[in-house]
């Protein structure tokens, strides 16, 4: 039999997903599993995409441009101006099928293998898969739960850097851990960026999640930096429409997009029927954005007071994207997440979370920690904690039964 | 400014749309283009699928499995059973964002940066863009107008296999020449690689486009070489849904589809409503196939009684997939072509073709060639083909006036 490539042995299984089977053994068994491993919204998607998409189902599904139709790049840049505030034109824009394929373009476009892209740990986990992938060499810095996951110095920053680093890539609000990287922090990576010529790639598809201000800060402000800048963004999130697959690349670097335009004609074309619903869904009210913040800033608040009540989980001050990255007093948080799958349920309930250490290149970072998304209601979230709360206590008997040490946290 | 990688900047543009300005510029004069550049089929794409996407269009549009339904995957495993005659499971199966997506995922999980694949030439220029992404270096092998593009002698096909070999990739019904691979044709093919120990990926995306069979033979009915075999499908063709963006791949080796699975959990999910849409497409009768195929085999009739009464134009004996390749007494094929866009009409029409040397590897090769995809009406057709006679004509004169040389056909 031939031998797979290096990259496709090297590949790993998605953190997020690897659990499932685990958690479709427990449905079958009558268990219902809360989920809050992956960042799907419960929200409906809006009712204006709906419409469009009935009416558009006719005829020919044909093509749409490789770089998307020119109504919703338009759309896109309208949606730039009116609510996020920077000045982008549709030719700033080249339309993706999701922020996964604009990512995968990006690191086709600007990286050569042997190439270094650092990234703040812990980050999305399939940034790494994506690397891997590409050949691109992985530098991590670490943020910690004990500091808020807050940006490090510059100086320190700076450490890191070598003639091999080619980029440096965040998520802002970040996912998993529902920080958010204020204007200030922003301008220091971009001048970084600027200082050093290095590429800031920027995923802000939970822009909107940001309870502290009205919208997240765009790096699309720092004009002087846009041959460094490029945001990578998707519909996904703020509609509530994942399985759309509707992202962009944008940035003012013409000879970027230009190299990701030849790889989005060779792959052809984003779907179709979704670009025409995603075109009604960028051009809807501020009141919806508002009404979407304060929904998920109430599951915030309602998820943080009842963690905080359970002993031994420290919850960090985050209050961005719809995740949190919580530490408990585990020793290994993946054993325990497919222990509550397994092995535990609480008034015919049980929780499925995402292990932090699938978040982290270190190892042993994040062992403790698990990414929680709210993407349920309150009732929901409430349930979810009571379930934690016990989980951990019955968890904990078990495994002093077992002699086993459990940090203490 | 940060530079572009060596991968972003050696890109090519796809030679199928680099006309399209020259396309844009003829529509604002007020000219009809006729399309015969893009494999787009003007047939509605069945009513089911609409049905389908309509009756899904409510809720949120949420995720699939990464790995697609498990409904659709089953129709697809019984598509294989009852129309292709071969005994595919769903578990075979891994649905991915078109046939680009799945050939992306194939390359990057079988071949390392410098593993060496044999594509048989004139092949689908994507091809190229793909595999120069992947670092994979190119092995041609010429196939010849003269020779109705016919596989070479299996002696001829050893000689160009390297201990970097790790396989060969063909399309079969074969885009760009309507050249379709006899079972016995496959089974070299099939042999060889076993032989090899080298991945055989082939490209059924036109299988039901096969108008002297009932069907194109695929090669998933080499049991003996199904840790070899690998098949890159669509729905996009057979039932004109390219905008669909639903593709697979199929194959028996389960180490290549679980390294292929882990890309695709990456990505997260192919688009959600298509996929219930396809479902419902893999299920039509046996009557629908027989119908699309008897409307283009009358379409490639009329295309090649009128090509072949036109001075000079050599029509090789093709008759599958819905494309010609045919050799003009030109030049440069790219030249008239962009010629017959910028400086020519007849009627109030010209005809936008694709550029045969942009589906070469080799230099030079295919310099006077053109794709032709027969995706019009037979009345359509007719009219391109007195655009194309008068076309040449006109280009002869202007070019003896330029004193320019034509080659002797």
């Amino acid at each position: 039999m031939p031998t797979l490539s290096q990259r496709g042995q090297q590949l790993p299984a998605s953190p997020i997903r690897k659990l499932m089977p685990y958690a479709n053994a427990a449905k079958q068994k009558g268990i219902e599993v809360l989920h809050l491993n992956i960042g799907q919204p419960d929200i409906p998607t809006p009712e204006v995409f709906w419409e469009v998409v009935r009416e558009k189902a006719q005829g020919v599904l044909a093509y749409s441009p490789s770089e998307g139709f020119l109504e919703l790049r338009q759309a896109w840049a309208t949606y730039y101006k009116e609510h996020v505030g920077v000045a982008i034109e549709a030719e700033n824009i080249l339309i993706t099928t999701g922020a996964s394929e604009a990512l995968q373009f990006v690191f086709a476009v600007c990286f050569n293998p042997g190439d270094e892209l650092i990234l703040l740990e812990p980050f999305y986990a399939n940034y790494l898969t994506f690397a891997i992938e590409k050949g691109i060499e992985i530098v991590p810095i670490t943020t910690y739960i004990e500091e808020d996951f807050a940006l490090p110095p510059v100086e320190s920053l700076e450490n890191y850097i070598t003639p091999r680093t080619k980029g440096i890539l965040i998520c802002n609000p970040v996912n998993p851990t529902g920080k958010y990287y204020h204007c200030e922090d922003l301008q220091t990576l971009a001048e970084l960026a600027q200082r050093h010529d290095i590429f800031l790639i920027v995923d802000e598809v939970y822009r909107e999640f940001c309870y502290s201000e009205r919208i997240g800060y765009s790096v699309l402000h720092f004009k002087e930096a846009s041959e460094h800048t490029i945001v990578i963004d998707s519909i996904s999130k703020r509609f509530s429409s994942c399985g759309a697959r509707i992202g962009a690349i944008v940035t003012r670097n013409q000879q970027v997009l230009e190299a990701a335009l030849r790889m989005a004609q060779a792959r052809l074309s984003p779907p179709t029927l979704e670009q025409w619903g995603a075109i009604a869904l960028l051009q809807l009210p501020q009141s919806y954005y508002q009404e979407l913040k304060n929904t998920f800033e109430r599951r915030l608040n309602t998820l943080k007071q009842g963690l905080q009540s359970i002993p031994g989980v420290v919850v960090p001050n985050s209050n961005a994207a719809f995740y949190l990255m919580v530490q408990l007093p585990v020793k290994d948080s993946e054993h325990f997440c497919q222990w509550l799958l397994e092995s535990f349920s609480y008034q015919g309930k049980t929780v499925m979370m995402a292990p932090g250490k699938g978040f982290y290149f270190s190892p042993r970072s994040g062992i403790n920690e698990v990414r929680i998304a709210y993407v349920l209601k309150e009732e929901k979230l409430q349930q979810a904690v009571e379930v934690l709360r016990h989980g951990l206590q019955a968890y904990k008997t078990q495994t002093q039964y077992q002699n086993l040490q459990l940090p203490s946290v």
